[in-house]
């Protein structure tokens, strides 16, 4: 009891360091407007790494150094555009705000063709004959009565990763999909999409929500042909950079607890909430564990990933070369899941382990923490997880806003709330403390 | 645990039904930009109301009626004005956001002298014999380090509330107040202030936050002459109504359970978390309950409140009017703190009543409530707790984007996400049809 007053004492202090004196805000808005969006390979990117080396030595990170990766180098090569070109063999125009799929090709050509439209996997099935030469589009829809909205979008991602090449197979010459999110706003979303090397690489784009219905009603009265253009390729595999800051364990200098987001995103916005978010909180963590004088038990590494969007190559190699090294690695917690309000954390450990973490609930409540699920998650350090069975895991902020912005011209700056921001930091930091201070 | 299980599945109903068809986020867009600012008195909110007469009898208000009653009509009158006009002796013009506070008093021309500027009201006492025929200004802020904003609300409003006649007592000619927000924008916050009649009522300002910083810094090392202009003043009285759909209960339906928000806003903004939020939960509880083809046991009132900001009439005349009458009111609920992700609820009631409400938190837990803490709220309701004991409380949804908002510019529609919005209207509707179901 002695002791857990002691630490609601030492979260009281973290929390009212980071809400009084964060800089998370402020970093992400040089992040934001500074750099801007940052896909492996691009300019940007690298650019934010110098900025994120900087950031960290100003911010406590007593010994900061890169970490090499070969990162794949995918742009998006020109304007992305799709449009009607006519309503049952009537000419028109009717513009579609569109976005080419990440890792998708395309020739920088119109291509023109009539419009199959189907509600799922399902249809496209039963009307496999039917699409040959011909655009599929999928209407797939965002679930919205899941009330954790990443739910739906695990149910209706497949469309975006698949869905090209499912519709290849039977003679397809291009797909269109509808965007992940159950947002009203017509802003379309790209993100990383995968072909099967058996069938034509097919060019591949995610329509707007509001265009979306358009098409879908339409095309349900109507003979539909579409043009679509995207410029998609891939230039050779590039050299990217994983930003790590590194602090020496006071006991166990040889045991890592590692706590991450990851600097790259998409190219179309400012990757604010995916992942600056992440990059910011991570950020914060460390400058305000040392604001308050802190000396971890634990040696305690703040990684920036490379590449998580399109290749996870960041992730991957920061696990490898911790292998080869044979580093023992006791914790990882990354924030990948945007910049909302803190509900929660999902981390995948033993039963123990959970236990252990769930007995900390009272504690973290005051800060919005007010679950613990056992799913793991955090892409960059999953690879950890694989090689060492690192109980890992992610923070939960509230998901009810995140995939309006996601992957969309939207997510910017203006879209994170400052108190909201800091307080995923505060809870962050706090479970750093407490497993840092008791092991797991 | 049947009868359980059995309340999961109607909860997960009104929720899917919320979710999927939910008009809460559409009928907010149609109030707050067909309508807008509708304070007390004005032509805005006599349109409101027939707006909120008519929508609730489209949305399932079997039997919708207005509740004539008598409301104050405070007028802004012109355009707030605040300026440095010297530095040091030194002739200058820098502007500074600023908007008069609700039913304070202006006469329309430059009122200018000289600053004081005070941290708070101790300071304010050990220098009274310094500010006759002075403009004092209250620096004091908004505590960042309260998770739960409200608090620092609660601390900070006294400057917004009795300023003024606190320095009037030591012969000011006006008042300058730090606005009520941790906001960086710098947005000027208004809202209600009451003179003391003993002292003269003198006009009374609130200064965006940024501005609020250089004023203060400013005058921390130089002397300030300042002007402002405030042309605030009260019309007679006039006619205000509570626009009320009632359903008749089929077991109890002289008992009632009564839910509301507050139909009136501020002048300054759209009304959209304040309290927009509120109307259109309230209208999307009935709306959903209906559709999904419930019948309540109990009568229920839903309730859109006249003058909840300067006056509180309308809640006032509602509880009067059901004391008149001989009702038995079994509970009251309200939405006034925002259109945000939900987090819980607030109700004051007895021991008996708080566990039986908290027995429920695990069929909410789902949908966002974590937690019932027993502090009351809803003002509009809180006379009818006075009169008759009646349990009441209010949806608590996530304080952290409030106070960002809250009387000022920035309250509009755009500011309000449709998820988190129809999950408050879930989270209420469920406790409504568990209250109906199981009494308290």
């Amino acid at each position: 009891m002695a002791q857990s007053n002691e630490d609601a004492v030492m979260i009281k202090r973290i929390s009212d360091e980071i809400l009084t004196n964060g800089k998370a805000y402020d970093l992400l808005h040089q992040l934001t407007k500074q750099i801007g969006g940052r896909l492996a390979g691009s300019p940007q990117f690298a650019k934010a790494v110098q900025w994120g080396k900087t950031t960290m030595e100003q911010n406590g990170g007593d010994k900061v150094y890169l970490q090499e990766c070969m990162v794949p180098h995918w742009v998006r090569g020109g304007k992305d555009l799709a449009s009607i070109v006519s309503v049952n063999q009537k000419a028109t125009n009717r513009k579609l705000d569109a976005t080419a799929l990440g890792n998708s090709l395309g020739n920088g050509k119109p291509l023109t063709a009539n419009l199959v439209l189907v509600a799922d996997f399902a249809e496209l099935e039963r009307r496999k004959d039917e699409v040959k030469g011909k655009i599929v589009y999928y209407n797939y829809a965002f679930n919205p009565t899941n009330v954790q909205t990443f739910v739906s979008y695990g149910d209706a991602g497949i469309y975006r990763y698949a869905g090209a090449s499912r519709a290849a197979k039977y003679g397809a010459a291009g797909v269109m999909i509808r965007s992940l999110t159950s947002s009203t706003a017509n802003d379309p979303h790209t993100g990383a999409m995968k072909y099967n090397d058996s069938f034509p690489k097919i060019p591949a784009i995610a329509i707007g929500p509001r265009d979306a219905d358009y098409l879908w009603e339409l095309g349900k009265q109507s003979a539909l042909k579409v043009s679509m253009t995207t410029s998609g390729h891939f230039l050779p595999d590039t050299i990217g950079h994983n930003v790590i800051a590194e602090w020496t364990g006071s006991e166990y200098p040889d045991q890592y607890i590692t706590i991450g987001g990851h600097l790259d995103s998409w190219d179309v916005n400012e990757g604010a909430t995916d992942d600056g978010a992440g990059v910011v909180h991570t950020i914060e963590v460390m400058r305000a564990l040392k604001a308050i004088g802190y000396h971890p038990k634990h040696s305690i590494r703040f990684v920036l990933f490379a590449n998580e969007e399109n290749g996870l190559r960041g992730g991957t190699k920061y696990a490898e070369e911790a292998k080869a090294k044979g580093e023992k690695h006791v914790f990882a917690l990354e924030s990948d899941a945007g910049g909302f309000t803190p509900r929660g954390f999902s981390i995948a450990g033993s039963k123990e382990q959970l236990a252990k973490l769930r007995n900390w609930i009272p504690l973290l409540a005051p800060y919005g923490t007010s679950f613990i699920v056992d799913e793991g998650g955090g892409a960059d350090i999953g690879p950890l997880n694989k090689f060492f069975g690192t109980p890992y895991g992610e923070l939960l902020p509230d998901s009810q806003r995140y995939f309006d912005y996601h992957h969309a011209r939207s997510d910017v700056f203006e879209n994170v709330n400052k108190r909201e921001l800091l307080l995923g930091a505060v809870n962050m930091a706090s479970l750093i403390y407490l497993v840092d201070k008791y092991g797991l």
